[in-house]
């Protein structure tokens, strides 16, 4: 019997982590997010926040620098992909969990019964999220925001082969500001307990 | 006061229509669906399976001869475009109610307070629904499900510039295959009644 595990994919700025997290207190199961990061971190001797930024960026930092990047063999941010495939795998072995990020829809693909979520939100509801969450910064939100979304779609793409944000990869794909960040929690936490997620 | 609409965008063989109508059932709204049809056909005189036809291909059919059939003026979609725009404008304000397919997520973007929903699942799920519902064609079920989502995909881009199956153009996407008819039926009724849809 596989373990029933919760993958969010998220829009930077959505609340995506932050249900993440309610999904997993209100069904008692561990969410991992910063913990994975920490874990990251450990096994491979580098910095969290260098983790953090590989997770948003293609090898090469761009894709137009990718490919030539890699004729000289595998970059950090490779090497960084494997360990976290290993621990992300390690994880959903372990037990039921939340997993938030780091393309664990992918990773586990064949190996969890996994529940596969993406949380996005308008342009408006999530500029004025970063700014209570994050604070100000110097490039205004807006800038922030649409830099994310390009890191990540253009990491997933590259690591998965994926389409980020594309429908068909998701079991269900929620519009937190539109729907509000308490119904999105409601919605997933009744999927999971009497869910049949059984992708044969 | 805007009138609450459900749209439903679905590929083919998802059971999206089946949703649509199981969704205003419970919540006691009219579906449109076949009654679109009828309404075009009775407006511009076009028959009825011309009507089904076109809305799933761009202009002249296909995307390569579109936009040279256009230099010769509107064609005919073209025409039944903006039929269609209209009657489902007008059903929109005359009250609640559920439309399945025909763009009406785009036609309605300022004039209703939607809920719009997208319906996808499995190729697996989808051919074994059309071999039931529709029975045996000379084509295989997954040409007949590949040409099905081509063509919508293309017609949608063509008259709305909104990437169809896109997460970010909905307010819910859900995978019936794997969730089930009953359950996608279930989360969308529980939105309407009581939901805030507001997008400001």
């Amino acid at each position: 019997m596989k373990n029933r595990v919760i993958t969010i994919s998220r829009e930077f700025g959505s609340g995506g982590r932050t249900i993440g997290k309610k999904v997993a207190e209100k069904l008692g199961i561990p969410c991992y997010d910063a913990e994975l990061i920490h874990k990251i971190a450990k096994e491979s001797g580098f910095n969290e926040n260098y983790i953090k930024d590989a997770g948003e960026y293609a090898p090469g930092g761009y894709i137009s620098s990718a490919f030539s990047n890699r004729m000289f063999g595998p970059t950090n941010e490779d090497y960084l992909w494997n360990i976290q495939y290993k621990i992300i795998s390690e994880l959903a072995e372990k037990g039921p969990c939340v997993i938030v990020g780091r393309c664990a829809d992918y990773i586990l693909r064949d190996k969890a019964d996994c529940l596969k979520i993406f949380i996005h939100a308008d342009m408006e509801f999530r500029v004025k999220r970063i700014v209570d969450v994050y604070g100000e910064r110097e490039i205004s939100p807006e800038q922030r925001l649409k830099e994310k979304d390009k890191r990540r779609a253009a990491y997933h793409r590259f690591y998965t082969d994926m389409n980020w944000g594309h429908a068909q990869n998701y079991h269900i794909t929620l519009n937190s500001g539109v729907l509000g960040i308490e119904r999105c929690v409601d919605i997933i936490t009744q999927l999971y307990p009497n869910g049949e997620i059984d992708e044969g």
